[in-house]
């Protein structure tokens, strides 16, 4: 007996004759309004093909645009090769659902050679995953138990006495029920983030994420080295400003390979 | 006698009958191979409507796939508006050269309303301007010398003594000769840095923007109050690995307002 797991689920498409792709978001990744950012940022990735040719291409950019409310129900994506190099692969995506755009997205897929390579940024210091408990918020959207979080720092508690001047947030994080990570999970990882000004704040805001960057720093061998094991995953703001602010995130493997890096821009009420 | 900024003739646009847009890529701002990509980056923007029926609309984010090789010579820019709710507007752009798309890029607009707003992120302490040299950089391609620009950290030397860990720069930069600041100018000054890679090794090296994605935190005002002052900019690397890198960058105005942070990936051979 094979079991799916809920996230290929949520992100299986069907090929219809027109060359499009036919879904449908699942309540396990339900948010407050509409299915979570991860999962639709997955989908999208999903369109893409793995190989082009005899190659294998990963991706190493994705960008999601959030143009319009989005539902939990059916939705149809269109992919578009825009240019084909040597080295790289450009797509433009789109989601629609009742025929009308709701989320468009740019992707750069790549050949990667092996070349010169070094990392600067720092993994920061962590208490080992089993140390830690897995966080249990009751209320919480659905997505929320699709993974399995252990905050470190920065979790959402709504006691105004945790308020903060830095909304800095760092967890463990991996799919639940584990699953072993491939690159849409990983895209979807890079939104596993609750808005930085929930924690800042310590209070909920109306928000909607605008746009989602993720860089891709690792291929896949080093994505089947981390399979299921839990991501360290650290996220902060710069500027919260009348009506919009940033998120930046870093992606960790187990292993201290830095995996992803990741921005958004969110809207918000407050 | 009204003369026009060499900012504004690289990046002025003939509106055509087909709704198109056509503009030249002028020498002031070329790179090594075409023109920089801010220039490109700038041209894009500048191509969307600042105002949506009666009210204004500022940028709040802008991403740019670089495609193919560009040329310094004619190009064309096509727009779509994808989405226009009550408080954002999300466009397509694509720009053209001999009918082949060589970049295409997303943008939101929006407007802005009064909220709470905090800044997480410190600026850098710096000498003042006055105190530091104006960088001269024989042999650098000539967008160089269309930017002032005053290093604190991380100059390009090629001097291999010069080699270091940590690949960050700070540098006080403006247009050459000034221009007042708006989002055109900033757009294109979030690419003003060199290829950390040259930073960090001393040394050329085959590079290539692959996307770039800028998130702007201010709004008109702010750039209105920094006029043709000198930013502060800042820019480092998370990781290089296998023909690509990531740039982060920050952009801080005189007055010490962050005014807009930037990311891009970067292919690289060595």
């Amino acid at each position: 007996m094979s079991i799916v797991h809920p996230f290929d689920q949520a992100i299986a498409l069907v090929p219809q004759e027109d060359g499009t792709f036919q879904g449908r978001f699942t309540p396990a990744y339900g948010n407050m309004v509409g299915p979570y950012g991860g999962i639709i940022t997955a989908a999208l990735l999903n369109a893409l093909p793995t190989h082009t040719g005899q190659q294998q291409a990963d991706p190493v950019s994705l960008t999601v645009n959030f143009a319009a409310p989005i539902a939990d129900a059916e939705y149809q994506i269109t992919v578009r090769l825009m240019r084909n190099n040597r080295s790289t692969q450009h797509w433009n995506m789109e989601l629609s659902q009742n025929g009308e755009v709701a989320a468009t997205a740019t992707a750069v897929l790549a050949h990667r050679r092996a070349t010169w390579s070094a990392t600067e940024a720092s993994m920061p210091t962590a208490p080992v995953v089993e140390s830690l408990r897995s966080s249990r918020m009751p209320g919480a959207p659905r997505w929320v138990s699709s993974y399995d979080m252990r905050f470190v720092k920065g979790e959402v508690t709504l006691q105004p006495d945790q308020q903060t001047e830095d909304s800095t947030s760092l967890l463990w994080v991996r799919d639940e029920p584990p699953r072993p990570l491939d690159f849409v999970a990983l895209a979807a990882m890079s939104d596993c983030f609750f808005p930085r000004i929930f924690v800042r704040r310590q209070q909920l805001a109306l928000i909607g994420t605008i746009t989602l960057t993720t860089y891709f720093h690792a291929d896949r061998a080093a994505l089947t080295q981390q399979s299921d094991k839990h991501l360290l995953a650290e996220a902060h703001a710069n500027r919260f400003y009348n009506g919009y602010f940033d998120q930046g995130a870093k992606l960790w493997g187990a292993d201290g390979t830095l995996l992803a890096t990741s921005h958004q821009l969110v809207y918000f009420k407050a």
